[in-house]
């Protein structure tokens, strides 16, 4: 939970609320209540976005506020393609000293989703609960890769699913091909992987099995600062509310979660995941089943 | 049809059968006899080749055997991401003389295929049929965009369907969305838009509605040489087979198209294309089917 300045070809914001866990825990409040919350902000935290929350179902017992620090803070401006961006500032702010402590309040938790951050808290996370949740998904990103790949691969021996793009991917393994990618990042610990590919949609690997979402093709990409938060969110909010972690349930899964990253981008930071309601939802994900659905005789 | 001389990091074949022509030839025979084919070869074009196509039932009646010429050579590297290649050699040959003529035999020819050519050669090719075709689609590449942006223009007004790559697309319109783009390509003339994202898929875009087919994850892409052609061959050959122009039909040609481009890939030149029978593009065709369904209940 978190500060950003985003600037896009479309626009500019100085200062809005961001962060992994926030953009999550919008996105899967719309399928499983509570969703429980870790993370650390500092004063400036605005209390109503807390009050947001917890009007939906948030618990905020996990989130620590620092009186004396400031929130965690990003600033970006993404390039005219929208696929690429440069962080122009990252103050760490509180989050330099986040050690998280699971609640006892959230203890006995079913699904659990591991924000992209340093391994080691990572894993700290996994430990602190006392029954091993039923499903673990990580996010992680380059920088990892490169400071702390012991420790990541360690964290990943402990996970059901790893959550990448498709750079990360390549670089997790040193193979240019994402099938082959995929074969040893399972070999690695993870049971399931899912490869984000942006505007390209997103593949999900288990053992043999491989199923492709496509991200909706829309007119305008607004900021899509969170987009792949919002997936994950939708992804286990989904699976949270079915309680059913099969392959076939995990396609539905990817299809809400690119839904949910799709009503994402249409606006600055999460404004728009906080409008959307779940006729919308419903709506969006006939237009996914649509824009896929075909049927062939072979005859 | 031609001769390509390819490197892929997987490979190098100094002289191997090529040309778009022959690709979507070999993928279209899977569906439809006769085709017809029209182009141009030197008399360095192998006699064997060309009754491998006529027992295929490509018919060659319109193909000009130039008999002091050489065939039209094209020389490329691909770089490791093999989504991008460099052109080392193109000797023209006998393609720079191509002025081809419907023969008689032709007429009445209810599906039309052009190739990326010339605009005016496109033109032409389309006048010289004494009736218009069911259904005509078009190929074209940046290169026209820059060099013949007004016959390309006219051209556009005579197609059902255009068939081009994002880059493409972005380029004839100058917008950078590609929902946009195909907006502004179904203005100027088709009715239809296929933008080909190579290893991300293609989207079918007719009035409002939009159809998106991944390509198929494979481990290897051993040689894309033709896999365009051979799309475009599959897409038009099942169209001719079931003579359905309908939005429904045409996303499953796009399948189709799909299973043959991914065979395409799995060999140099168009090798793996004369391998495969209808139990192979039956069982190739299943799999796109698994990877993109899903079922869901949205209660």
């Amino acid at each position: 939970m978190a500060f950003d300045a985003i600037e896009t070809p479309f626009g500019k914001v100085n200062q809005i609320v961001g962060g992994s866990a926030t953009y999550a825990a919008y996105a899967a409040a719309n399928f499983v209540k509570p969703i429980q919350q870790i993370s650390i902000v500092g004063f400036d935290f605005p209390k109503e976005e807390m009050d947001e929350m917890r009007s939906r179902g948030i618990m905020l017992d996990g989130v620590h506020v620092v009186k004396d620090k400031k929130s965690f803070f990003w600033s970006g401006k993404y390039h005219e393609d929208m696929n690429s961006r440069d962080t122009l500032i990252t103050d760490l702010n509180v989050l330099a000293d986040f050690d998280p402590h699971i609640p006892d309040s959230y203890q006995g938790s079913e699904f659990l989703m591991l924000g992209n951050l340093q391994p080691k808290i990572q894993l700290n996370v996994i430990q602190e609960l006392k029954q091993r949740p039923k499903f673990i998904i990580m996010d992680t990103m380059n920088y990892w890769m490169e400071s702390a790949m012991g420790d990541l691969k360690i964290v990943l021996k402990y996970v059901d699913m790893l959550l990448v793009n498709d750079a990360e991917a390549r670089q997790l393994t040193g193979q240019f091909s994402l099938v082959r990618a995929a074969k040893e990042i399972l070999k690695m610990g993870p049971k399931f992987l899912i490869v984000k590919k942006g505007e390209h949609g997103a593949l999900l690997f288990h053992h043999d099995d491989v199923f492709f979402a496509p991200a909706l093709p829309i007119e305008e990409v607004f900021d899509p600062t969170g987009a792949g938060d919002t997936f994950a969110g939708g992804f286990i909010g989904w699976l949270a509310k079915t309680k059913d972690i099969s392959f076939e349930n995990m396609k539905t899964a990817i299809i809400v979660g690119s839904a949910m990253a799709s009503f994402c981008v249409e606006k600055f930071g999460p404004n728009r995941l906080k409008e959307v309601g779940k006729e919308d939802i419903d709506a969006r994900i006939r237009m996914f089943k649509e824009l896929v659905s075909f049927d062939i005789e072979l005859g």
